[in-house]
């Protein structure tokens, strides 16, 4: 593994492989010094193009856990905005000492350029509606952990599909570990090509609760255009919000999970989020360690730590 | 303590055993390399919702100088600005291993809702016009170098007492010490419920210097819509400035404190900030020993270190 | 030595010293955990008040790879915002326990204002038109890597040499260590003063290639109104941009350099930026080292790592 670009390539040996790894990291955090040598001397380089702190804390906590330095760009205030190309201000950023990049960008695509340009391991944060792979490697380990295995079980992906790069890398990462996905939104909101993805789908999210075992809801991402196709958020609470009245519809094991930052009162209700079966601290927690993992395979390959 | 929220809860003995501790990290800042272990391992989050670089690097510097890693929370680019609710914020944070927050915001009383959301220590960085717990502690120490105690001294605070969450804390923290605390200035800029504190009040400031150990003046804070009573910088200054005149009226050994930043020719004259009865550098250098030893009681309790 | 501000005073032994101490830290860079302690339990603070991202992270690498604490000051959040002065600013951070300043500014001479007002080392980091020494002592490196000394070379810097800290601290160093320097651009854009300089100065490009040995490009920096005596950024490519057929008629051992941000298609074609002999990625390496060597000469001066 020389990249972490997409979920779409990654064979079940090498996800349950990746899990495993992390389950052994999240061990390490409960310690009371939750740090591991493994990466001393390496630096980590997070470049947002898009706003965000959970990702880039969660990648950096992860690189620091494994006693890695990190450095954080920012698009605003570098050359970038004295008309450098994007080519020249990563390659300058490596050449710096720079082992590792993480980068999220608005654009589909652009981890690839960058592991094309760079001689390093390149970590894809996110690249617009296409892939954010390290988010589908946490919800799946949060799943595992509940259930000691994804084969078999039902899981139901609600929301804007076809705007969101997480439902995309988690249709992938699921099947792939042997879950049987369905995607559930309004016809309009799936995706153009959702006939060669391996999943079922169907706008009643009520017809399905009773046979699944985790609720995967996406967050209503107005920035991108999604639920434009709804008047208003309460309509589509009412259809495809996650209810008290619908999470006592799952069967009793069920879980629910959420990618944040949650639109309390629109996907997900308020005593739904603060209810037992919402993992979606755990989902957090289990970033870092998830993160580690990958962090770790990309520079340290097949080495002990 | 699990906490540290205000100074108005706070016995003689605490306080006390703080500066002690404060003390202690004084001198271990001086030494060549300026670390201990003591909280290798924690991670310290500064959760800013105001401005303020002065302060949190303060904060952050004392976090290194006991290992401890920080991060550093922007809001501008977080998911608050994508419509999370504070609480669920600061709960992701918290998941994703931090041991500790420290909070500024403009609003009264967000850091007591951090303590109540979270599971671990939340220090008040500063909460509105309210309090500001480790300042007065900076200052009760900068105090206590210089005369051995607080006990006795006789304290005036100058300015926008009212909006100003500094001489709150400060009150507080100097009258249980043993000092005696004179507000000084004009009556619309005292607190409303004034009568209830533990203090002298006067509006006229040249009446009260032979008798004064410490002057504390105040910044006047445009921001918050202090000083407006007046209708020009120089009135204020010619009513309320510290000039070279009035610090010739003091006891000769008397000191003059300001939280900073200062405005020069303000509330504090030119020659009077570059004076050595100006203790102001004191100030800021003090800062990092005592928000040390209020991070390392929090997060050590009575272990040692 | 102090501070590091200028080249304009150094001489050739203090030169030639940074530049040997500087290769010694590229060896430490190349280790598979590039650090040494030799700063441990020094603070280095960044204090740019001029946007870079590419200066500043190379100085937290250098600082970081000599185990050195960094902190980072972005003018604004700061209490500079708030009316502070400048000197006080600098006290304050100086006074939380900051042991080296490392400046950017646009104003001329800010470096030296600080170095009077600090009791510790400054480094300017690019002071207007005037100084940008650090990036002189990189790019000398380079070009003593590549042909083991500077005497006797000839350099030539093409561009707006007006504008340029990079070009006037590059001439001083450059000319110390030996070198012919020749300044190529339109007679507009020399600097007023350039018959004291020691140096040639030509405006035609293609008069001097054949003996010249080390071609520096300068940015054409249209945020501060250079090239604005050129109708378009063509005809400034067509008179000194470094095309292919420019840099074929070079000796062929002659090397191109420029700063970066290179604006390509400009002052240089993409095909040379591109080319083996263009060395813009080593001088963003040797960035680092020279940095060591500069902070671990202020810091430790004459003692041992």
């Amino acid at each position: 593994m020389n990249h972490f670009l997409t979920t779409e390539n990654l064979d079940r040996e090498t996800l349950s492989g990746l899990l495993d790894e992390a389950d052994g990291f999240a061990e390490v955090l409960t310690r009371p010094i939750p740090k591991v040598p493994a990466l001393r001397g390496k630096t980590v380089a997070t470049m947002f193009f898009e706003p965000s702190t959970r990702t880039r804390m969660s990648f950096e906590k992860a690189a620091k856990a494994l006693s890695a330095d990190t450095v954080s760009f920012s698009p605003g205030i570098s050359a970038l905005s004295k008309g450098e190309s994007l080519k020249d201000t990563v390659l300058t950023i490596r050449a710096m000492g720079v082992d590792l990049m993480v980068v999220r960008h608005k654009a589909t695509g652009v981890a690839w350029r960058l592991a094309e340009w760079l001689d390093i391991p390149v970590i894809n944060g996110g690249d617009g509606a296409h892939q954010h792979p390290t988010q589908a490697l946490l919800d799946c380990q949060t799943i595992r952990q509940r259930f000691g295995t994804l084969a078999g079980l039902h899981i139901a992906i609600v929301g804007d599909i076809k705007h969101s790069r997480v439902a995309r890398s988690n249709v992938f990462a699921m099947t792939t570990l042997g879950a049987e996905v369905t995607l559930v939104g309004p016809p309009t909101l799936l995706p153009v090509d959702v006939e060669s993805w391996p999943v079922n789908t169907t706008s009643d999210l009520d017809g399905i609760l009773g046979s699944t075992d985790v609720v995967y809801l996406l967050r209503v991402q107005t920035e991108r255009g999604g639920a434009s196709v709804f008047p208003s958020f309460s309509e589509y609470a009412e259809r495809f919000g996650m209810s008290m009245a619908r999470m006592n519809s799952l069967k009793s094991e069920a879980i629910v999970l959420h990618p944040g930052p949650m639109n309390r009162g629109v996907e997900i209700s308020h005593d739904v989020a603060d209810s037992d079966r919402a993992l979606i601290l755990d989902q957090v927690a289990n970033g870092v360690a998830t993160r580690m993992a990958v962090l770790f395979r990309l520079l340290e390959g097949d080495h002990d730590a």
